[in-house]
C-alpha cells in the first residue's frame, strides 16, 4: 500500500482564510484571500509581521481554521487505498499541538491518532507522496511531490499543483472517476 | 551523516522513576523500580490501570519527569556527529505535547525544534539508528534498532540492548573513548 503524507495549514485547513478573518474581524481591514498572494503578504496589507505573530500564538487560532472544501471525503476515499498520515510541521507553536490533534478528533475523526505526526523538518519520514504548500517541504521529499495551490505560493514552478482536493482526488484516484 | 531516532519516556526522560513517584506521593505506597519490572507493572504492585491512565492524562506529569542520567551530555556529543531526531509517540496524550516540548527546551536547548517529532507510529521514520524501549518501535524499524533497557522489557530479546547513556556512548561513539 503506498503511503501518502498530508499536511495541514493551506493544505486540510484553510490558514489562509483565518488570517483573512483576523484582519477582518480584528483590524477591521478589508482584505481577500487574492491579497494574500505574494511571499509577503503582511507587509503587502499593511501588517505588521509581529501582529501577525502574535496571532499564529495566541489559543484557539489553529483550532478555529476551517476545514477545506471537499478534504473531509477525499482523505476518506483514499485512506481507502493508501496509507494515509498527517504531517504538519507544528513544533515552532506549542499552543497548536493540542488544538491541532482536537481540529482533526472534530474533522477527521476517521484519522487514527497513530498517523498524526506534529514535527519540524519532514525530509526524513518516508512516503510516496506529499501534499504540501511549502517547497521547503517538498524539495526535500524523496517521494513525489504535490504543491497544493496556496496564496504564498502562486510563483512556486517545477511541482504538480493542485488547486482544490477534487484535483487530488482525479491525480490520485482516477479510477473512482465515472467514464467520460 | 547518519541518523539517529531517540525516543522520549524511558529513554530521554525517567518515565518509570515518574511512576515510582506517584506511587510513593500521591498513594503512599513503597514502591520502587524493580517491582515495575515485568509488562504489567500496575497489576504487580496492586494499583487500579484506571489510576495509572489518570496519572499519565494529568497535567504536568511528563513536564515534570527527570532526565536520565548523562542523557544530556551523550546527546550533545551524538549531534557533533550524527543527525538526531527526537521521536516521541506522544499523540496519545493531547496534554502532554506541549509539555515535551517544554521540556526538551528546558534539559535539551541545543535541540532545534525543527528536529522533534510527536507521533503515534514511528514505522515511516527513516533513520539509521531508533533508541527506543518498546518492541512495537523496534520491529517495524528499518535501521539498527537499539533497545534501550526499562522495567517492563527485561524479558525483551533480539534487540542489541545498552543499559545507560554511558552504553550508547560506546556503542556509538567508541572512537571518543580513550585507549585501553
Amino acid at each position: 500500500m503506498k503511503r501518502i503524507l498530508i499536511d495541514m495549514d493551506d493544505v486540510l485547513a484553510d490558514a489562509s482564510g483565518r488570517f483573512v478573518e483576523y484582519c477582518v474581524n480584528r483590524l477591521g481591514r478589508s482584505v481577500t484571500k487574492d491579497l494574500l498572494k505574494g511571499p509577503n503578504w503582511a507587509a503587502a496589507v499593511d501588517i505588521h509581521a509581529d501582529t501577525v505573530k502574535s496571532w499564529v500564538h495566541e489559543p484557539g487560532f489553529f483550532r478555529g481554521m476551517t476545514v477545506m472544501p471537499d478534504a473531509q471525503e477525499v482523505v476518506k476515499k483514499l485512506m481507502e487505498q493508501y496509507e494515509v498520515f498527517i504531517v504538519s510541521a507544528a513544533i515552532e507553536f506549542p499552543n497548536s499541538l493540542k488544538e491541532k490533534v482536537e481540529w482533526l478528533a472534530e474533522y477527521f475523526p476517521f484519522i487514527d491518532w497513530r498517523y498524526i505526526v506534529l514535527c519540524g523538518h519532514k525530509w526524513m519520514i518516508d512516503g510516496d507522496y506529499l501534499i504540501d504548500d511549502h517547497e521547503k517541504n517538498l524539495s526535500t521529499f524523496r517521494g513525489t511531490p504535490i504543491l497544493f495551490d496556496a496564496p504564498h505560493n502562486q510563483t512556486l514552478e517545477g511541482y504538480q499543483r493542485v488547486q482544490t482536493w477534487r484535483d487530488v482526488e482525479r491525480l490520485l484516484l482516477p479510477e473512482l472517476l465515472p467514464n467520460p
